[in-house]
């Protein structure tokens, strides 16, 4: 079983340290690591780390900017992303941070570690333990921040 | 017949929970449940259903947030769910509850619970009953609100 | 030769009934109609019209709301029925006509049916009389409004 | 060698006849018309001159109206004629002019005229001598207004 | 090894020459040139490049305009650029210097030629030395302005 990580050198921080961190705590797949500029060209990379390289999973770490120019990147990027994970009926799990989600480089470097690390997580249970997903559904899950909660009942 | 159902961990409500009740009661297809992160995973997630897992419909059922980006993330995952409809020529009906549409939890919840189980009726008529939806044709339904009726004539 | 008309329970006037009038006075084809919840699941039953129930051409008729969500919504069916057509070489005539563009509920019947009926002509021009589009080129029509006209010359 | 174009009834201008002239003044290719009613019918009509009447370059040519609706109907078309030319690998020139890019009716014919014309010029460059826009390379070429000029250097 | 270059005369900047002079001075591959008129055409360009040239690395080249149709068209061009390397499996390094980067013609000037000399090197090293990539992940590098450095650490 090998697991893709495609992260970027535009990012402002080693996402993919913490990712691959939290995967080796959790499972025992191999993991594949595919550095890309930035978040533009996550898409190609995690559909080459599918097609080419063998990975059933990929997670896609980037960290846009704060301009408009940058939401509109990120926006292209998550598009590829979804239409990458259709072509090959596997999932792709997309953690962005944005920039201006933080108040300070010291937040966003916390962010940044515990929305990987969560979402290391989510990769782990879709692949091993998808029941486990099932059981939390509807509780308002929130990587990277506290959870949101139910709703009624 | 097997209809899919696709529902996150990030939505504040069981939606699922809703549309198996409906479905259950109203006709006797095998309901295969699949649960991922956030919206942004739901098209694969559908297509994978539909392609691998047999079946005839699937049930996209997720809840954004409030903020900007939640709204884009909900137009991605969107855009997502219909060309993994035209990739698949099987009908994907999308049940998006967006938290800012209701006034409070409570409110929140009763229009998660109402919309999920009116579009699971929309899932029945497509499948069993196309003739009904042609004899509601124009009349303005509105699932989780008051319809808003036929305008003219 | 097989017309195909997707249209909507969401819609509040029955725009199927207007083109299905104006395709009849107009041309011998057989018309299949087929109804989903709202214009989102318009672009795969139109596909399945063309690809599974031999239509040659399809009308897409819906009713998007006045609210932004509404606009993005009709936004997604539009991207989604240009794919459809791109997918199958085949022409998808989209009949929208938007809540807030009448004042009234009088005037917003009378443009769902003045528009649809115009567009099933362009139906029948497509399929059975091009030359009579290209007569018409470049003279500013406008389905359900008074035509715009010709700039210069 | 045939050239296709495709042109609508909604444009105000008969833009089809002055690229017509144009290719006609620049080359000896065969061009063959396709008019359809508005710019979001434009990428089925130029995939089809493309695959199933031969045509190596079309150019889509459309004039979309002043309204918000409008650009978002142009937004649509673009990208839609985009992803025709991926699909068919093969070059489509989008030549839209924007009904409130000009300031009178006269100038929005002239700016119709011109730019149609300077979009022709550029499928012939495209098809018979792409060393000439390489030499343009960086010139700030403008089609329908005066070019913009190189900065630098 | 070929590497292909899209360019537009749309650019007030020769990017491409700036592109050239930094590929050479980096790598041995053969460097094949494609201009078209503008950033819309890029996408198809890289796709031949690509499919029809055999190239195994594309550098699109473009300069938006300033006004909100040239934002417009940036976004579509990006998004068929993110599309032309799904269905090619081959990345395209998208490299646009947006004229409102800049205060002025020589900033503006200036910043194209830094930036697709940057861009330049990440060609380079995605074809040849990947682990340098992985070296600079999550360090906040900005092509064309100085690096935005890590956070946190």
């Amino acid at each position: 079983m090998k697991i893709g990580i495609a992260d970027t050198n535009f990012a402002r921080y080693d996402m993919a340290r913490a990712a691959i961190k939290e995967l080796k705590r959790g499972c025992s797949a191999e993991i594949i690591r595919y550095t890309v500029p930035g978040v533009k060209d996550l898409p190609v990379a995690a559909k080459i780390l599918i097609e080419e390289r063998g990975c059933c999973l990929v997670m896609a770490l980037g960290m846009p900017g704060p301009k408009p120019i940058d939401k509109t990147c990120a926006h292209e990027a998550s598009t590829g992303l979804i239409m990458a994970q259709l072509m090959t009926n596997t999932h792709i799990i997309e953690v962005f941070v944005h920039e201006d989600e933080a108040d300070s480089e010291g937040e966003l470097a916390s962010l940044a570690e515990r929305r990987t690390r969560e979402h290391a997580e989510n990769a782990i249970k879709l692949l091993y333990y998808p029941e486990r997903l099932t059981r939390e559904a509807g509780t308002g899950q929130r990587e990277g921040f506290e959870d949101a909660g139910r709703v009624g009942d």
